[in-house]
């Protein structure tokens, strides 16, 4: 199988080269293709996401993505949008075709005190969240922004919600069998048909699975107070990402959160993290959440299930014995590489 | 002066009569008078903002609301979307004019336990947020459910943006000096209008006030994690309604939170908790944000600080001797609004 590596900026490659040293170690005979995104993509190719880059994908089996995007006040985010490293990653996602974004939230035995809530709270939480990715206000064309006004539209159509709900019930089968459905069908119409087509295909072909329905503030705060009353969370492509980045806050950093973004052909593996410019090129970022994304890759992309929980097993090792500094440890980057590596069995 | 009261439905009308307890001892002279709104108005009227009640608002001088909405699978629910609680609640914003809804998140002092948060991360608390009310997804015309698809458009102007800045930067004045603005400009056009008016603004008028930029997935999850890095957070309506609830779980509870819609004419002042029809008429629901309510209704309404200090103090007091069920404690609504009122000095 073909692997296409992205590290793109900032943190970016140190992660994705921690990810890949573990891959080989897992995978021997896996192929890896590296190429450019985001703001690196733009200095070299004039193109956050380049033709090289797209090219490469076609016969790619998955994807495994650093992190796109430079500091606040870089000069990229100056650069007209479709220009900009986030735009590379947005185009990424669409020539995929993931349209589900896959973000486990889980608190390792044994790691509940990293977590700002209390411990009490923490522990056990096991939390699916499914992000549509392809849909609502990201990519929908009818945008602009004009002289002293602006809009964007938020827009879903049933094919859209159903592959994504899809998903979210397959994954619930697997796992409790209970999903919740995450809108605001109080004041959007756009809520209305999302919840209204989820309800629709539970009550057609996945009967067996538990759905309810809330609104997403206050599943923003439910999801922080009492995490444990979640089993599959699916919601569309902004409360997604919105309490997705939130629900990081659980197992108590960014740092632990992989994700899988699967479609109609190969997968994209990605920590949810982002580039983290102030410490990029210090050897010092956390690369459990690459690492673990490669594991993801794993399960989901390769079909190998095995090597996805060896990997899973030797970062709660690793992370036990040789915490990095965004969780209080001491570990560098490539400390926890290779305790990771000496972990696998 | 005249205040309206708006019970409304679920314990709407538990709490208010125990904020209008507190009001009518703490300012004696101020005439009240009860309307319908919410489910309750319809149930009634055949419409949840009935012209009786719109007629009411006009000679107010401030509106102190209880809560709006049925249960889930309530009957309310199965109305057309413009019949419906909710509906009633938009509609009175916008008669009020009320652009600008301040949710102060505050933990006082020996209450820090209440939190979900470890006890040092939650001490000291003291954020405003500031969400815009008016505009966006939440109200603008150009919106449908039709067959398959569904569609709400995200909208803003300068003015509009512009209007709700001010009240950051001149709350903000009063406290801290500090702003952070939160948009989602790296992907969507309208927080780019929203992003460039508000810092336009900040650099001709407000010179002295901090301002910077925060994307919402980001403030999500900081706003839980490291709580004290914010002053004001100013904001546009849907991410303000996710963002202010979510900052609920810091203080430990929805039923400490208290809110205040300031605008045109007259202010509107309510708690962000919910209707909670699972224990409606029971006597158990927690006053005291409807009593804070009705204290911000002194400050910013009537302009009477020393009223409002004097009910911010005596809830303090009466939190820490007597808390509500949802603090874990055994007070009814009755036992802690007479705490309240036997604390007023
Ligand atoms: C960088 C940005 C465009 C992206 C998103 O909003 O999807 C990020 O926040 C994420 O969640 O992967
Ligand atoms: C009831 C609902 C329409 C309302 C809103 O979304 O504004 C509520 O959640 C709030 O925050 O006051």
């Amino acid at each position: 199988p073909k692997i296409v590596t992205l590290p793109g900026d900032g943190i970016g490659p140190e992660v994705t080269a921690a990810a890949v040293a573990v891959l080989r170690e897992v995978a021997p005979d896996v192929t890896i293709e590296e190429h450019l995104i985001g703001g690196v993509a733009y200095d070299t190719h004039g193109d956050p996401f380049p033709q090289v880059t797209r090219d490469a994908l076609k016969d790619a089996d998955a994807v495994l993505l650093g992190t796109v995007g430079g500091a606040q006040d870089s000069a990229w985010n100056l650069l007209p949008r479709h220009l900009r490293p986030e735009s590379g990653l947005l185009a990424l996602r669409k020539a995929l075709g993931c349209y589900a974004n896959l973000r486990p939230v889980r608190v390792q035995p044994g790691l509940e005190h990293l977590s700002p809530l209390k411990a009490e709270l923490a522990r056990g939480v096991d939390i699916l969240i499914v992000r549509e990715l392809l849909g609502g206000v990201y990519f929908d064309g009818d945008r602009k922004i004009d002289g002293d006004t602006a809009y964007n539209t938020m827009r879903y159509t049933t094919p859209e919600v159903e592959r994504v709900a899809r998903v979210a019930f397959w994954a619930a089968e697997q796992r409790k069998g209970r999903v919740t459905s995450v809108d605001k069908a109080n004041v959007l119409e756009v809520s209305e048909l999302w919840r209204r087509d989820v309800t629709a295909l539970r009550d057609r072909e996945y009967r067996g699975v538990h759905l309810n329905h809330e609104y997403v503030d206050s599943v923003a705060m439910l999801i922080v107070s009492d995490p444990s009353r979640y089993d599959v969370i699916v919601t569309e492509n902004l409360f997604g990402d919105i309490l997705s980045d939130l629900a990081a806050v659980i197992p108590g950093s960014l740092g632990l959160m992989p994700s899988a973004s699967l479609g109609d052909g190969a997968g994209l593996f990605e920590p949810i993290h982002g580039s983290a410019p102030d410490i990029a090129g210090k050897g010092v970022a956390n690369p459990a959440a690459a690492i673990m994304s490669a594991g993801m890759l794993l399960r989901h992309g390769l079909k190998r299930p095995e090597g996805a929980n060896q990997i899973d097993r030797a970062v709660a090792l690793a992370l036990r014995e040789h915490p990095t500094r965004d969780l209080g440890g001491k570990a560098d980057t490539q400390t926890f590489t290779r305790a990771v590596l000496s972990a696998l069995e």
